[in-house]
């Protein structure tokens, strides 16, 4: 099966090459950068050298289409949904890993995104690519919208109690963490190494994108018009995602029975770990992997349940899923090249 | 004036000698450390080489009481507790940097450090030592308890708001985050760094020392039997805490409102700054310093009052208001020897 | 094949883990750990959690003779040395990671490692383990003393400099550094967090175990009685080593002709990369690989030729060519279960 | 005394400003910069909001030389060299922290700096800042041309060495490292975090500018033609430099004999400590401190002389040494407003 990835300059797209170039069953025929065409893709990565000895292309969606039969789009928003329409129509299958497909309300998008949303029927087409969660749609699907780095971390943290109905709904409040790889490579004074170096900073309070996306999930998977608190911080870190989630427990339950309860649910799910009581897992414990562990304590003085959640934001987050999405979609087992334990230390 | 340090090889003790060193009313004459009596202090801490050369003594109550007319205590919990009244007898002031004499409650104080309080007499005399909301009784006090590094932020980054009863008082959720330096210089696999390095992890939830002195403050400052949630995190940086505090608005209230409450509120503090809107501070921006900065955050669309403080954990989170106190309680300048700019970068 | 590791609860123990768990002719049966037998390995590595659920066990040579073909050794200096004789005239395979088996000389190590040097009829059946020098041993060998990281980085980059004569191996001098994962997980106040970070440090200077078996080597293969400069710094990261070598040209060259020399050295060698004229490896481009890259710099004003050369401590430095060595002593592909790409960034 | 600073955007300009806030003796009227004139200070610099409120103003000479009588250059190169000619016409004395004037020779400077040297008149009154050893020269100068940050501490943890004819000068080479504050604040993708953190990068491999610096001080001191092999490296954190210096001694010298001539040399300097025999400083030890702390080892085996010199490299390295020049040369003890203990941990 033949692949392509486009963005190929960001960290998107060098950790969905790491992964693909192991993977047993694809091969990366094809890198397109719109900035740099032209540019072998080990003068900008020089760890690649010797071993991924690629040019990178200008798009042509016609020609492209003829020799690869999947495309990633590793890109920033607002690029994913000129181009995925005529993929889709030339029968190739779209992974995107960008916003832009993710929210289905044209209203929440230009809200958040300052810009208009694709066309609404292949909107209607694209399935949330969370995988543990809608592997059925996934398999049939022709454009997966990859999820959000916090989205996966949080929804995964949130689903097994809002399915149970163990908590409040309306109490939900996540303060996430994250480190600084989801900002990109591109260049900013706030991930200047000088400035973000032995320092923690909180951005873009009540105000991130991935707030409509969690929301929608919730909404849909609950029935209730609920909205979330949602806050992020930068870590002075390069990769990981922490969610530490909290809501009012419905009625009085030990730490134990939900950790129960979680189990059940993500029983099938073999990159979802979900901790013994007492245990909390830390972001380096997943660091390079595709897993998501959570952690749990309810709170029995003040009713509070709070979960934690941690992924590496390049895998789980967003390349990681996304192939685990392609293996799916393939009917492959859903692990096939992305089974690395996590680097530790 | 005569002090002396008890306590000499921990980070708190280090830190008084940084400022105290260059303050201009202050002598220190005496360091104390009880497992390292005998030692040149300069060989545990060579960044002192050729400028403080002093060796570390044996306590002797009544023999430093003599020569000295104040004492730091910068020890682990349950040391201080076994000789302040000793020293309150012979009558040295003592400000103690640990946890024994914040709570005032037998019950409390067993619940949460596993011990017996100290003699109620003497915890009754002890002033608790948040420099801007208890100058007036620090300046007549034998015993300072200096507060604890997270009620400190959270404390002043609530005060205002619950003074002014902005918000639902038993909405408070703390979501705190500090540096390694808070767990002090003792060796564990914890801050072992090539397990803390690119890591983050959340600690003690729900179980930490802090939730009661956070709890008996806001208790007598709002008159209202509240509990809060509080949730701690390393982050793999030395220096810094960020409290992110949220709570409900009690009604739609706009972020430049609050701050120009909270502007008002801290208007004769020189060491609490409350940022524009728009504008949060990071812990890098007080870091070696002794300012609290406040950044503040009112959601419309959820009526959530979110509220950054940061400090440095060492400093207005210890020595540095430590210092303060003892400014204030002999009648000088409060920023005397502690109005050093934060390094940056 | 069935595979045992000795030293379980180390990082060499757990980097093994990694690789042998996607290895695809090897089979891990058995975990020994003096200290911890009896304990679950994903207890002490919980990032290990639902992936490798094994009960670390004592060891017992005979036994485990009878159940495995091959044996890491990943222990503390003078632990191999005991047990190696056993499992070879069992007829076990031995990779020792520590540097037990390295030395040839009952002189040297009793200098530098303050012991009695193995039985000398073991040490001379012991091959060292440096893959790219010495395959055809390897394959061979039934003990392989796996060389130590510092040597790797910077045996790998002098190698051809001094099979071609193009320095005076007189003038060798070594500054090299290395993250802090090389100091194990044992705690020290050295590698404490808070003071290790923001922090860089010269340790050992002309004292460190690895200079005879560096020395070893270039005296073997140059047939010169010289000694190296060789000092070590810490520096605050967890994984990599960067060996910066210089040595006087023996007559004036080209960066670009020495970069010919090194290429055509390498040319068989998949883990060895050399970098063109101007382009400097740094240690993240090989972290979490096998990888040994290379950076040339031959100084036409000064006749000093510049070696950068670039290794992850725990995989080409230990781990990875300890596998490296398995799969030629099994007439594998070299590359064999550790052919990842670096995680960058 | 009237003080402004030329350059008020970068890292140079924020450490004189933190020194010279609590200077007793100067008051800093003006700060001026090019790019950013009539933008407020504290809004690129938040860490100085209330504290340090100044509006940047463009740049008058004739103007500005009449209400000040002391001008800190903390441009980039090839600013200064232009304004401090008026200036010094003026009588106003010029302190420059860029390189405009370290270089006497014309040749020199076109060869490393690209750019044409300043007007030769000028050149010759400069006198290089290096302040322990030209402390009476800069006493009576006009204009000061700071060190370089790897010169300061590269020269002074070899001049002992020259000036004792302890060590052959040719054989000298310098392996120097980093943090990334010394690469300034402008962006690039070198010390964007996500690349720079957890990595180890050498740079300007015999072709960095202080290269010639080094050499003209140590030739004008020994008498003798030498050069030396200089390399640099990034280290990921934000300050410190260590120079790890090598040279042969002359002949066979213990370690503590070495140390005993450094420790007469600098008797009377209080910011350099020369630490006893196996005894070596790191970089954190002088973190945010004037100091130059210096580590000896001779090395019986290879008759090799090894200095480990440490700065902070914004302090001693820049603006502390330019505010130790500026004392001296106004008669003032050359400590004052810089005697700070370094911050530790």
């Amino acid at each position: 099966m033949k692949i392509a990835i486009i963005g190929g300059t960001g960290y998107g797209a060098v950790e969905l090459i790491r992964f693909l170039t192991n993977h047993p069953y694809v091969e990366l025929t094809t890198i397109v950068s719109h900035s740099q065409s032209g540019t072998e893709l080990s003068s900008v990565y020089p760890h690649l050298t010797d071993v991924i000895e690629m040019t990178m292309e200008a798009l042509d969606v016609d020609k492209l289409s003829q020799s690869i039969d999947l495309v990633f789009f590793a890109t920033p928003s607002n690029v994913s949904k000129e181009y995925i329409p005529a993929f889709v129509e030339n029968g190739v299958k779209c992974i995107d890993l960008s916003g832009d497909f993710r929210l289905k309300s044209a209203e929440d998008y230009e809200q958040w995104y300052q810009s208009t949303l694709a066309e609404q029927k292949y909107v209607d087409q694209a399935v949330y690519g969370l995988s543990e969660l809608y592997a059925e749609q996934i398999k049939e699907a022709s454009i997966i919208a990859n999820p959000g780095c916090y989205p996966t971390a949080t929804l995964l943290g949130l689903m097994p109690a809002v399915k149970h109905r163990l908590i409040n709904n309306h109490s939900i409040l996540i303060d996430a963490k994250t480190g600084t790889s989801g900002a990109g490579r591109g260049l900013s004074l706030n991930v200047h190494f000088s400035e973000m170096n032995e320092n923690l900073k909180a951005y873009k309070i009540g105000q991130h994108k991935h707030i409509p996306e969690i929301e929608q999930v919730l909404q849909t998977e609950s029935g209730e018009n609920l909205q979330v608190t949602f806050t992020t911080h930068l870590v002075p870190m390069t990769r990981g995602i922490m969610s530490t989630i909290y809501a009012d427990l419905n009625e009085s339950t030990q730490t134990e029975e939900v950790i129960h309860l979680y189990k059940e649910f993500y029983k099938n799910d073999p990159f979802v770990r979900v901790r013994e009581a007492g245990v909390i897992p830390s972001t380096r414990e997943v660091y390079g992997s595709n897993f998501c562990d959570i952690g749990i304590y309810a709170d029995q003085r003040t009713g509070k349940l709070t979960i934690i959640s941690v992924i590496d934001n390049l895998v789980k987050g967003a390349s990681g899923q996304a192939i685990q999405n392609m293996n799916l979609l393939n009917g492959w087992d859903e692990t096939t090249g992305i089974n690395h334990l996590p680097i530790y230390p």
